[in-house]
């Protein structure tokens, strides 16, 4: 069978990891085309000269033009994600978009109805749900090992904060960095939220808000009571200084899932002090690698075998609604907002 | 030195519990005196008789009145807490007290007051503030190894529910469970919660409400913003099928302490099945087995060397006002309720 | 039903370690007689009177004629053990006796005839069989979930070595120390040792052979061919500075099983410079606290149910003859010593 | 700087697996050519040619000849690795070599003459020395952290038997499973063998001796004495049926270093059947995966910047002089057997 023919929209930071990881880990795929803004001021033409893609852009419209690109990979900034699986759909190709799709959700449900009109396969890179860890965590609730979900807890902490500038256009905590969890909390519980309430404060940086320019925090801890009667909680910190801490937990009728960090190495030196053993795998580019790359295969498999994304693109709704709730609840005091449908 | 003259009131289970412990674990001690209500139709009297304890009474009067006992141990039923401590106190006797001292506010105001006045000491049975686990995390963060704490996270999961007959005396599980976890969330935060949270629902027993005749849940995440900025979580089931389920996290700016279970054993069994290992010590009488013995042995310490106790008396009445705060928030959507101070 | 009359020979540590455990933690039993040489003068008269045993003596047989006593605890110094329970079994009294029995296997022999011919209980003190790790480990494989056992290893080293004058009289590691982890080996395996090969240094104190006098080693490493045709290895060292170490691994045709030690508590500190968690229970008293107190239940069950005792007689003759085994290996270079049978 | 230009004799598993790596997961280098004696009957032409490698050939002495070539990968059949190996280095190449090098001392000693005569850098194939945990412990030994090393255990297990027709060719588990171990405590002692006893069984399959026509066992324990004193044990098991088992702990006279197993994933099941945990990598392949890409890494950093070899042409004769010990100490009965220097 011939190998998919992939377009890369954006050839930064993770436009090149999944270059690299479609090269070098997918079977069955080939890189034909990348189009990036700044490919000539920023590098990305020879880095891409030394993978052997030639065909270069500067306008992503060179990629949905050409004919012979059958999936679109959306890794631009942000702001352009929406726009540019909304012409890649329209153009007939299948996307895998980056997340967050936007911001606006008007914008989304359009490109949701686009989508549905087009029957392409639309994936969004919620690349958590392909973690080892994770999965197994929410394999086990879905076999019904744990019984009905009661309470579910979903630990997420970055070892280092993003500039306040980075804050200033990201949508702030909720929609930049929590965005994945409330993604985690959909997959785990197999349910949705249906009313958030959010706490949060500037610990790690007292002076974020006004560097920022908006009313963020950078430790946030929100509740949410799913449908299904579940109580999930999520807790968010922009600096855990011991490295990446990522861990979910699962607590239902019948018995607990949860899973641990992915640590540095599994060795312990014990002596008089104590037994000290490592931290965590530092960020998401160590713990998540495979993820990365887990994703990717689940998406060619189902485009090759026509079945459906795990993520799709309605799965690229939800948690903004979401952190929109939960931007409103923080604002207000912690104040239970409902979730919109 | 002469050993110090303990007189119990209250001899059912925990006054049981506390007497073995005086007689077999607690050095510098003597058990002179117990009185129970039912001290002759529950056999008490023979139980007493078989380790020595000849002076046994139904009225816990005979004890405050017995001139040789410098200690009185409130071990009756929780609505007598108050008033018996009240009448010790008046008499110069120091009191250890089970939780809670009561659940008016007003009552145990006064008798706050009453300790102050007649400068004896008062101790509240909190007795997870001794557990070795919970304490070695409180002493990591009161020792600035984790920096200021941001975020704490207390699991509390009872392996079984109580029949409904008693949470419609107890006061719901914010009085009669969480109790514990709100004092231990003001012991390893080192601050008191200013605003509260809380969602529940009744995902164990869905009869809860009908059955007991109050308005109460079996499964509840509390929130709480902490004086210091801290946030704390609590998270309460009445049954985790898997046994005691005690665990507490504290995140900070330089760290992260954390506890795990007591296990049944150590050992795991690995087969191409996977790994099977224990699950935790089944309830409180195993898991806290030592911290009941280790609090009376701080208590000892404090009358006999004069110095403060490690929980005193206003321990008692902090944790009944967040109760409170508790349980108005959940009656009323979630809403962030103040904690009177 | 009556209880128990126990007599107990010895009070030093160990038996007053029992003498606790008998009143504190053991239903059934009463200690009515007490005899140590050194009664008067180690001021143990006054230790047993704070606990009600009035009836002292300073010669043994005081309690080998005591009509009234049912059981003899052997708890005296080590060269009486097999005297006083023969005199004890002569009586027709159960015995307790601490381990070993004795070194010379001939009297061991003459031991195990009496007790045959009288018919008594009689169990040796081996009280790791009763640890709770340990008989998880041994309990999976009697069960046959590990399958057929083909490794065993057993690793158990001391925190602090003995005085080397101990050593001197104690017949050396072989005997005094690792004399427990043969037990543990038969106990896991189910098998007897065929086979021994014994290495050993002095990598703790060097000068141990001059100033113990005996050509010992502190560092030792036994592999056994066992005659089920598992292969078992302990190691041994008198100076773990972490604490006790004491695992057990069982390795089988279908997979393994093996235990952790028994920490001080479950916390972690996670920072900067790693994670750091507790060591190990510092040494026997406490790791195997609760083992002394089973072995003893075990005991009085199986006198009063009239069950075989758990370790019976032979049971304390087949670890002296591997002591003796791997003893002529380790001052052979390590040549394999059939064990006696 | 120039890339370094690779040569890789051998296209099989593990000349695929190395060739993979260069390309995709080594900066720096180049693969020029292949050989392979079954270069077109095996698929392994196109196979390069899907890689971009056009130069290949049947015979090895056209990579040997080839003046582009700088380094020459030995992954041929076992007993050519000296060959071919020999021939590269006379022309000057460096050689990166499987092990074992060769079983016959003789020309691995000659082997070792001309890689000094020739001064070009050559490393064995002992990718466990970077693997994260065992690297660490190994680190922790070399940093003093656990003081002189007193006792190293080995653990090392494989998921599955090889054929008996594999061992009929590889001289035993001492030569083909067991090499690897040797080098381990080497490698984490810092020190040599002086004296090895070994002793095994054929636990796994009975009829091993007969199906491979050697005397073999797949089940082996074996002890040494080091030059520091040193205890060190090895334990092989040909079917861990629960996967790879790979474990090495170092203990001291200032503490212990030891590690786990790399686990499928982290993720724990906890009901009242209790707690269910994944289970090891299954092979070599997913467990030293990241080791063998590492070893390769800091095999082109010591030619590029001219450092000595991490495993260099020695490291690939004391494991072989190792296992003759070994395998002579086992065919009689356990003796310990002088090491070769």
């Amino acid at each position: 069978m011939a190998n998919l023919k992939i377009g890369v929209v954006g050839c930064g930071r993770i436009g090149k990891l999944h270059i690299n990881n479609l090269i070098n880990a997918i079977d069955g795929v080939e890189v034909v085309a990348v189009a990036d803004p700044m490919i000539d001021k920023s590098g990305a033409r020879e880095w891409c000269a030394a993978r052997g893609i030639t065909n270069v852009s500067a306008d992503f419209m060179d990629i949905i033009n050409n004919p012979e690109v059958d999936v679109v990979f959306v890794c631009s900034s942000t702001d352009t994600h929406c726009d540019v699986s909304m012409a890649a759909v329209e153009a007939g190709k299948h996307v895998f978009c980056e997340k967050p799709i936007d911001y606006d959700i008007a914008k989304i449900k359009a490109l949701i109805a686009k989508v549905e009109e087009k029957g392409v396969k639309f994936q969004v890179g919620f690349n958590r749900r392909f973690d080892h860890n994770h999965k197994a965590v929410a394999d086990a609730v879905k076999s019904g090992k744990i019984g009905d979900p009661h309470i579910v807890i979903v630990s997420s902490r970055d070892p280092e904060p993003p500039p306040a500038s980075y804050v200033a256009v990201s949508g702030g905590i909720f929609y930049d960095m929590m965005i994945h969890d409330f993604d985690m909390v959909r997959y785990v519980t197999g349910s949705e939220a249906v009313e958030i309430s959010a706490v949060g404060s500037c610990l790690v940086n007292p002076n974020l808000q006004e560097e920022s320019g908006i009313p963020d925090v950078d430790t946030a801890v929100v509740t949410m009571k799913m449908a299904n009667g579940c109580i999930a909680v999520i807790n968010n910190s922009r600096q855990a200084v011991y490295g990446y801490d990522q861990r979910v937990e699962a607590f239902g009728s019948k018995g607990m899932a949860s899973d641990g960090n992915d640590l540095v190495n599994t060795t312990t030196v014990m002596t008089v002090d104590g037994a000290v053993s490592e931290k965590p795998l530092w960020f998401f580019l160590e713990r998540y690698n495979q993820a990365f790359i887990e994703q990717v295969k689940s998406y060619v498999d189902a485009i090759v075998n026509d079945k459906p994304t795990v993520v799709g693109v309605v799965d690229g709704l939800r948690p903004v609604l979401m952190a929109a709730a939960a931007t409103e609840s923080c604002r207000n005091g912690g104040v239970y907002v409902k979730v919109e449908e």
